[in-house]
């Protein structure tokens, strides 16, 4: 774990980055990396990179892509004006699992967050996932809310 | 309520946005307007402004700021790079509670949402707010997952 080495994904990680979703059935996303569906993935990763507020990230063993995550920066006004950063997308190689690496991004993501002046971690886990519940929580988060979403 | 208007906010709304705030008293977020506290709003309103990918919005009856809301679009690789919105300090003028504000609110927000190409809306509300939950239930919003945060 002491050569673990994060970084900005560049765009030839996109395919171990699609990798990484596709070992996740929790989260019912139907991520899969294909001809048919790679132009949709470039075309995010693409907005990805243009944004100034998103900042999507991979963690290194060795060379090899074993995690993702991203970093939304999001101002807002509520907390007399505190920016907030939420962290999304939090995946970890399967086989690579309660190594620390899940430690290591959280903490990269809590460093980064802090150097950029925000105030606030967030982010929302699925309600089937226990185990990443009490991992947050032991990490300092407070599960204070619930989280809704509505597909269309 | 047929006379309610949502629009972008300007500058000048900001006290009247603040003032909405100050009325939550559950959130906890110590929000108030004040002579100290006006430099930290309008330098995050000014950050919202900036952002391509964050816009708030106030909602008018006869020329009165009612309510408050602020949209953050949200390019991710998640569901095959589907483009999500996240609805954020969503306030409605206390004495005008329980009257559709709200709805009229979250259709916009899904409306806005669906014609710039996001395919999801997703949004946390603090576990103390049973009737904001059942409220986003009724809507269609799937209480799926846990929201955390961690305040530095």
């Amino acid at each position: 774990m002491s050569g673990l080495v994060i970084r900005e994904a560049r765009a030839e990680d996109l395919e171990a980055i699609i990798r990484l979703h596709e070992e996740d059935a929790l989260g019912s996303h139907g991520d899969v990396w294909s001809p048919e569906t790679r132009p949709a993935y470039e075309a995010a990763f693409a907005a990805i990179e243009r944004s100034p507020e998103n900042r999507l990230f991979v963690a290194l063993d060795g060379g090899e892509i074993v995690g993702t995550f991203q970093l939304t920066f999001i101002p807002n006004l509520t907390g007399r004006g505190a920016l907030r950063v939420k962290v999304e997308s939090v995946k970890v190689k399967a086989a690579r699992r309660s190594g620390g690496i899940g430690a290591r991004i959280m903490a990269f993501a809590e460093e980064h967050a802090r150097a950029n002046g925000a105030a606030m971690l967030e982010l929302t886990s699925n309600k089937t996932r226990k185990n990443a519940h009490r991992f947050y929580e032991r990490l300092g988060f407070e599960r204070s809310h619930e989280g809704f979403k509505k597909k269309f």
